[in-house]
């Protein structure tokens, strides 16, 4: 007998009248003689509700208290899904992280997990039950709650999948799969009926945010099949047609390299660029400059570093556009004169678009498919940056949207697969 | 160090800001030199909503899953309340009856407590910390989260004080005491200063349900010194005010022996009388008749069968009003022909008034003074029940009010103490 893993997302789980919808789904799995493990998120808005509370009673609660507060919100879910799947007249049984026990570290509101442990969650499957388990959620070895995070309930699924051997991990959420690129954006973007966990982590970072990036990487490191799929659909269509549906997220290089050479193009609207000009070029520059920023908990994307002219250099990172104020108030008071620059520059409209695809690795030409296509369109690119399986540019915000339809056009992602 | 617990209720914890207070006069005992242990119910209205979604979801959910469900209410009550009082500045931790951990049986949503670890509260308050727990819930054996049933969260309140061998319970609720009887029916009813622990028996389960009977019970058992005072006047009064207002459920009996015979008057609005009339009179038919009752989970409170006439007799007991109709169905449907009854009659607009007082046992003439009384006020009395320390009457709903002013009267309540 199978065993595959579900999770669903808050809005899957937004009213009693979707948890109904979410059991008959599960109820439709068991029928069909898979053992299921159902991963929940917090029905939305809730975990918003709890954190509102908080931050009424004090502007930075501490991390264990919020803890303790957040973690109500899927054990709501567990119990609810659980009765749900009772009215259906299934055997289920929820339990929080704790019960099961998942083990986390203590890295309050953003912990990492450690160890599953199979006992409880094996005796209930072999009995024929459905286990609905927490996400989000763990203790740590002093028996405190621990959550992994916004977004950490599919971080659980994938991990609870690894640890209780699963066929498959399916992600039932919102949206039914991984596309080409934004449909908003491009209209003939396709959805993907495979990616690599590679690409997968490529077009998360770059902003096609369908899964937690540290779910990916969970299921990367441990090869777990993962399949990011739509809840919205009828749960009563056919058993083997959801089966297929939506992205998954493969492990098989070889099947891809013989695909087109990019899989998608991901993009970040919201960047912005700051340049330290004039800084002597030495050894540790780079840390002098980036340790103040990295102190602040300001996150650093893509990092340039020119050749140096006459013992100078000028030093370009990006920032999420949110930081863009902070960060300068660093360079400006903590940074700059302490290194000797000239001056700081800065630009806060820029955005950044991606090309991204393990065929990459063995098809040349993909770059200069990409600058000739910008070039084209008139778009001067302000930074490069490159990996393995993705090249990435910062341009003016103002193009992006032109951007993205031209590489989509140009690497024809409208009819390949 | 002297240890005590307070215990604040729904409405003491109904919102951020109320939450804040309850920290406020925490933070004052605790600055005052007391160690505190703190047990706070799920906000007001917070267990009613979550039980809705449940019976949104199906009528009689599983019993396990609505402890899951429900015991997170008290969970968000710790957590905001933890963050309140290091918004004061003061070290304080939260837990959930199982961090505790709290054990309790297996019986869901009515579980009892079995036993409380003190290791991790007593390490806390060593440390000069406010420990926080969970009202209302423990965990079983099995790790399942179990709730003690409406109200536990006072259970929890006076075991935890026992368990950690207290010097006093604190309840702080939305009244300032015990009176002698409801104020709103009697406006020179007076709040007593202390009340026998079987005296607040009789009354709470009489009506007077300012605590929840199975703490009193407790608190009787380990004679744990459990005081009711009212958290709704400004938590900046003089500490020596706090510990000594309010009611206190004292275990020193001869103290109050010395005072007035009778310490208040309960009574209970909404009853219902059922009498089955031509009875055989042998053995085992009380059983007959009150086992099919029973097993319709309907509570009987007084029984009364009379001295049997030529073999037949009269039995006649009280059940709570909401359940008069299911009580008639039964006897009509499962009991008369089986017994050879020969009509079952009832009245469901009947009031229970009782008089209370551990005084009671070395007093003559209570009873006397009672039924005179009543007499005088032209009340007729359907049933009259007694136990040790109380007397109760049944009479025409249309007479409590009236009952309850003259008894308040005839036994000097409003003076004494």
């Amino acid at each position: 007998m199978a065993l595959v893993v579900h999770k669903y997302g808050g809005t899957s789980m937004g009213s009693t009248d979707r948890i109904k919808n979410v059991a008959r789904r599960v109820a439709k799995w068991h029928d069909a003689g898979y053992q299921i493990i159902v991963v929940p998120s917090a029905m939305s808005g809730e975990t918003n509700r709890l954190i509102g509370m908080a931050r009424e009673i004090m502007p930075q609660p501490d991390p264990r208290e919020l803890d303790m507060l957040a973690s109500t919100g899927e054990q709501v879910s567990v119990a609810l899904l659980a009765m749900a799947l009772h009215a259906l007249g299934k055997e289920a049984v929820s339990y929080a992280g704790w019960q099961v026990a998942i083990r986390t570290d203590s890295a309050f509101t953003k912990a990492r997990i450690q160890s599953i442990d199979d006992v409880k969650v094996t005796r209930d499957l072999d009995a024929g039950r459905i286990v609905i388990i927490t996400g989000f959620q763990g203790v740590d070895g002093d028996g405190n709650i621990a959550t992994l995070g916004r977004g950490g309930s599919d971080t659980s699924a994938v991990a609870i999948a690894v640890a209780m051997n699963a066929k498959e991990c399916l992600i039932y959420t919102d949206v039914d799969g991984v596309y080409t690129t934004d449909p908003r954006v491009v209209s003939e973007a396709r959805r993907l009926n495979t990616v690599t966990f590679e690409e997968m982590l490529e077009m998360a970072s770059l902003g096609s945010k369908v899964l937690q990036i540290r779910s990916v990487e969970f299921a990367g490191n441990y090869k777990m099949p993962t399949r990011v799929l739509s809840s919205l659909t009828d749960p009563m269509i056919a058993l083997e047609e959801e089966t297929v549906s939506g992205t998954l997220i493969s492990f098989e290089e070889d099947t891809n390299m013989e695909q087109a050479a990019i899989t998608g193009i991901a993009f970040n609207r919201d960047e912005a660029k700051i340049t330290v000009l004039g800084v002597p070029d030495r050894p540790g520059i780079a840390f002098q400059i980036l340790g103040p920023v990295a102190e602040a908990n300001i996150e650093v994307d893509m990092i340039i570093q020119n050749q140096s002219v006459d013992g100078k250099t000028d030093f370009t990172f990006t920032v999420p556009r949110g930081e863009y104020q902070k960060s300068m108030e660093v360079l400006t008071n903590s940074v700059k004169a302490h290194i000797g620059a000239a001056s700081i520059a800065g630009d806060a409209k820029v955005s950044k678009v991606s090309v991204v695809g393990v065929g990459m690795r063995s098809h040349v030409g993909i770059a200069s498919t990409m600058f000739r296509t910008l070039s084209e369109e008139g778009i001067n690119i302000l930074m490069i940056s490159t990996s393995e399986i993705k090249i990435s540019v910062l341009i003016d915000e103002k193009y992006m949207e032109l951007a993205v339809r031209a590489l989509h056009k140009a690497f024809d992602l409208e009819n390949a697969d």
